[in-house]
């Protein structure tokens, strides 16, 4: 290991995100990351994989946090409502971001090859979501059927908050959207 | 072009299959399908456009279906009701093509790569789908969470086809799963 850098991950978060935003995330290197940090690519590869991982590196413990909320809420509530009380949990801690999540979810739209990644990290929270709910008794078909509406509920409302006004509350649009899906599955 | 093959593209389809089924799809290459078959590369372009296509041929198709089943339903039907009109047909259709669904399902099954084409596939699926209820007067997020959830419900009861027993009915799969979604977002 080298020196210590202070907060060398923030830099290089910061330093990648400025980059990817300008010119692209293809078009950008590790080597242009760390210089724009001003600090070498070893110390880049201490903190990260590879360029992608900056953008992919808060997934787990996203993923965490909806699973262990989902297993946290009372045992009498209905699937839907744990599964809701996971995703709300989860856009609380996103919208305590700030600027990240928008700044990012830009590169990423920008991005073909980023947005498939983005859409395997969502299917793999919906598996894991599924998986919770099965650990609370909820069989087969409903667990997965839950988890994927409540994936589908997530993202809808996170592309509400990304693309309107900047005042808008995550966990708000959230239940707003799980009512709208309750009042479409109800036929209304 | 070359002289014509009868059934070339029937022929080049089942080779295929029989290779990914048995060496893996990573591991078989246009030359081997196509030697396979007893027919050339050249042949072999003329019908994919590489390997990755034979499985994914029929995706335009089936979305075709689907938007058209959903742009013909009458125009009193809830959205949800539409949708399920839609991946309805899809289901039946896909229930025509006999063993080749399964097979491609355990191709995919056992390929990253492919999985993550899939999901793809099924998410421009989900697009198409919400862009034709905006086109029936559906507002949003309604369309894109009818359509999102649509999506899950149809693939959660192709899962339920593919790996139950052979004398299962799809459409009869993805009713059942859309009803244990209604059941599940009313909180049952």
């Amino acid at each position: 290991m080298g020196r210590w850098e202070p907060d060398a991950r923030g830099r290089l978060l910061k330093a990648a995100l400025e980059l990817y935003a300008e010119r692209g995330f293809e078009q950008t290197t590790v080597a242009e990351i760390a210089a724009h940090a001003g600090l070498t690519e070893r110390t880049f590869f201490r903190h990260f994989a590879d360029k992608r991982e900056v953008l992919f590196a808060g997934a787990d413990a996203l993923k965490d946090l909806l699973v262990s909320t989902v297993a946290g809420a009372p045992a009498d509530l209905a699937a839907i409502d744990a599964a809701a009380a996971g995703i709300e949990a989860a856009g609380a801690a996103i919208q305590e971001g700030g600027e990240f999540p928008r700044v990012r979810a830009a590169i990423i739209a920008a991005s073909p090859e980023l947005q498939e990644r983005e859409l395997i990290k969502l299917a793999s929270l919906a598996t894991a979501l599924a998986e919770q709910l099965r650990r609370r008794g909820v069989g087969e078909p409903a667990a997965s059927l839950t988890a994927e509406a409540s994936i589908a509920v997530f993202r809808i409302a996170f592309d509400q908050w990304v693309n309107g006004p900047a005042q808008q509350d995550l966990p708000g649009l959230i239940r707003e959207s799980l009512d709208a899906l309750k009042a479409v599955t109800a036929g209304r």
